[in-house]
């Protein structure tokens, strides 16, 4: 068992700031109070422990409260991505049988059994219910949806130890210090932004909420000294470097860590954030692993650029495979149990460990370099895109006899998607597009159609994916 | 299973110092390479894993080398305090059934059968073995002895996830800091000096390593910004301050937190601390909670001046009994899951709690008091006394028929123990006295004998021992 993890922070450091948005703050006494609150006008509407709540909302103050009141309530969250499409949230809908959708305005499209809006929560009475000071250890927080190799999301499990765990080791990796506070502009819904939520409480940590990202506001706040860590993606690292080149403008020493992860992040990206003062530190981790699994520590920051760093106290890596670069397994705290919904049935660490799919190596002193993620994975702006996915949404036009995706550099998001497609009859690319629109999010729509006369295979009838570059 | 943490520490950090002494210094690589060269020259003379080995030595860089030797090699450490008698020691010894007793050095008188010196290791050859790169969470790493009502010690289990979950519990209390250094003038066979070990590996932290504690040389490294942590008692905190005083010397911000445990402080010293500007903070631990329990947060120092603080953020207190003031129960993963010899069939927390036998409260606002230690106990100069203990040893005298011992204040124990004794024929002050030497530590020797007619008793014959103060 762990402690309730809002209510044993409010009892230890009521009166510390838990979070600040624009010119508002709320202590963590005060989160507690409104996360109750909000939670037993919940239950008055008939939601109960043990129910699986997914939640549809932007990020907000009003969304952490929720968070936090349906995880008093002992409900576990399904953390819908808001860019995605009203046929990809029906299908992590159905699959996680999720007993409510929370929604943050009623006049979102999306419609679900039971469906119910934030203010038709506030504006209901309260119903009090027993608040658990206690929570178990394997009590699932958060279910967030990632596809995988067959292109069909799957529903990851992360629990209560999983989120703590990775708070711990992170913890012994960038230390906790008195007036930190953590700038989140990561979307909530994601692990990247959910995790800081977790530090927040365990370490009676601060957090600056931006609804999203904005580099002037988020380089004014960390030079006036008020944010001290940070999380990003490469896109908005360098859009941080970009303005602080432009005015010709360093970070300051009450600035503690940037953690860059979500992809992989161009070198040169990382020498001139150094050049800005910008104390970088790469991570790689992932939905399985609840947030980071190896981070670069701040005295390696310089002589191990480039490299994702070591594991954190409480996780370990192997490469597997014969040769130096093989692919990234995980083992550890952190680590999900599991899957709900149609993939409840796969184990994801079999044999003890997490198989990533990731390929990496580790140098002589023990750092992890990724030399690629997973050859089915186009990462774009730090959202990740399952090729199988979109291939399979375009097959299902009549005139589409196959499809092959891949990704291609991109100056701004890194990668962005292209398709590969060999009909069967006449179609335009045009054509294409609109019947792919209201399938999959925006940010996973391929950039251009390519037609071809057959897609390159291997012996056993794979789709080669990375043989797609060669028709371009 | 948590990682190797010695194994892991120095995989994380190896150039970072883990071990100051003098004007000599070990790296956490360093450390680890001494351990592992211990552990094989160990294993060369029959020593193997699972076995219990007893300790008998001095604080020493040696010693913190020896330490994690035998952690590595995975044998429980059996720590016995140095300033016991033969008579205690081999009770302990027989108790745990020790596989080997290791001395620091041959000229101890303990003898036991199978006796080894550190110079007898060091000089022998290595024998490799496999080292364990996961520990099991249960693991018994320490034993410590803690007598109790019945006066019989007993061996308190140390377990891993009893050290780890107590090292984080403090780190989200005082925070971690990259540049922490922990003065550790406190004995390592007690959890307190131990527990610093332990919260060095975990945070990749320095440990000044003092031999004895030493108010100027204390004084010299906290100034010059050396240490910025450190463990007192009340007597070593008044010594600490009465040297501030005497120069009018204030510490410097760089100072981050002084620990002051083992027992209760008189306020006026934590006064008299504030005004020296030495960041005190009450603690509230012991031997079956592997260190802290309650411990004080910065920001509340001086408004809660007093108070013990509230209990970490794995831990948790209540007061047990209908009045305000009661007996403090304590909860949590740093809990001892139990005892071994002749106490293994205890069951330390049958319900759950781990009642302490101390007396507190708890205020509104959440902090504990500890009014009383338990009654039967005396604290001196962090050293616990256990009157059954020094009774059971008085009445072995032929011309004593009964005795009753308690506490009397003194100016720079705080406590120190005293003699109430029923005679059965005539015996002296002085005969008593030296009848007692071989049999018990000199701290726990009554420092006066008062002979009277009768024990005060309540009704069901127990000594009243709080009504002894009423023959002085």
């Amino acid at each position: 068992m762990y402690p309730n993890l809002l209510v044993k922070r409010a009892s230890l450091t009521p009166n510390r700031l838990a979070i600040i948005f624009e010119d508002q703050q709320w202590t963590f006494s005060q989160l507690q109070q409104e996360a109750i609150d909000f939670a037993e006008k919940l239950h008055k509407l008939g939601v109960n422990k043990g129910m699986r709540i997914a939640i549809l909302a932007s990020s907000s103050p009003q969304l952490v409260t929720v968070l936090h009141g349906c995880m008093q309530l002992g409900c576990e969250l399904v953390m819908l991505n808001e860019r995605l499409t009203e046929d990809e949230l029906i299908y992590q809908l159905n699959d996680s049988q999720s007993d409510v959708l929370l929604v943050d305005r009623l006049d979102r499209s999306l419609m679900y059994g039971n469906r119910i809006s934030f203010n038709q929560v506030t504006g209901a009475s309260n119903k009090q219910f027993q608040i658990d000071a206690e929570w178990p250890k394997d009590r699932t927080i958060t279910i967030m949806y990632t596809s995988g190799t067959t292109g069909k999301p799957k529903g990851v499990r992360q629990t209560l130890e999983n989120h703590v765990m990775s708070a711990m080791g992170s913890a012994l990796n960038l230390g906790v210090q008195p007036n930190d506070c953590w700038l989140c502009a990561m979307p909530l819904f994601h692990i990247s932004g959910f995790s800081i939520l977790m530090r927040s409480v365990l370490y009676g940590m601060t957090v600056s909420l931006h609804t999203k990202f904005d580099a002037n506001k988020s380089i004014e706040e960390i030079l006036n000294g008020t944010v001290t860590r940070m999380s990003v993606v490469a896109v908005t690292l360098e859009r941080l470097i970009s303005v602080l080149e432009e005015r010709n403008q360093t970070f300051p020493d009450t600035f503690q860590s940037m953690l860059v992860g979500g992809g992989p992040v161009p070198l040169h990206y990382l020498e001139r954030a150094i050049k800005c003062k910008i104390p970088v530190l790469q991570t790689y981790g992932m939905t399985e692993t609840s947030s980071q699994t190896t981070t670069l520590s701040s005295e390696d920051a310089i002589r191990k650029l480039g490299s994702a760093g070591k594991p954190l106290f409480f996780a370990e890596i192997r490469i597997s495979g014969k040769k130096e670069i093989g692919e990234i397994c995980i083992k550890g705290p952190h680590v999900t149990k599991g899957y709900i919904g149609a993939a409840s049935s796969k184990d994801p660490q079999d044999d003890g460990w997490l198989h990533t799919g990731d390929m990496g190596y580790i140098d002589d002193e023990g750092y992890l370099y990724v030399v690629d993620r997973r050859s089915d994975l186009i990462i774009s702006g730090g959202e990740n895109i399952y090729p199988a996915e979109v291939e399979q949404a375009i097959v299902k036009h009549s005139a589409v006899k196959e499809a092959g995706v891949t990704g291609i550099q991109d100056e701004k998001w890194g990668h962005v998607p292209i398709a590969f497609v060999v009909l069967k009859s006449e179609v335009t690319e045009e054509e294409l597009k609109s019947f792919m629109k209201p399938q999959l999010a925006t940010y996973k729509q391929p950039v251009r159609y390519y037609f071809i006369e057959e897609l390159p295979r291997n012996a056993s009838n794979k789709i080669l994916r990375r043989k797609l570059h060669e028709y371009l």
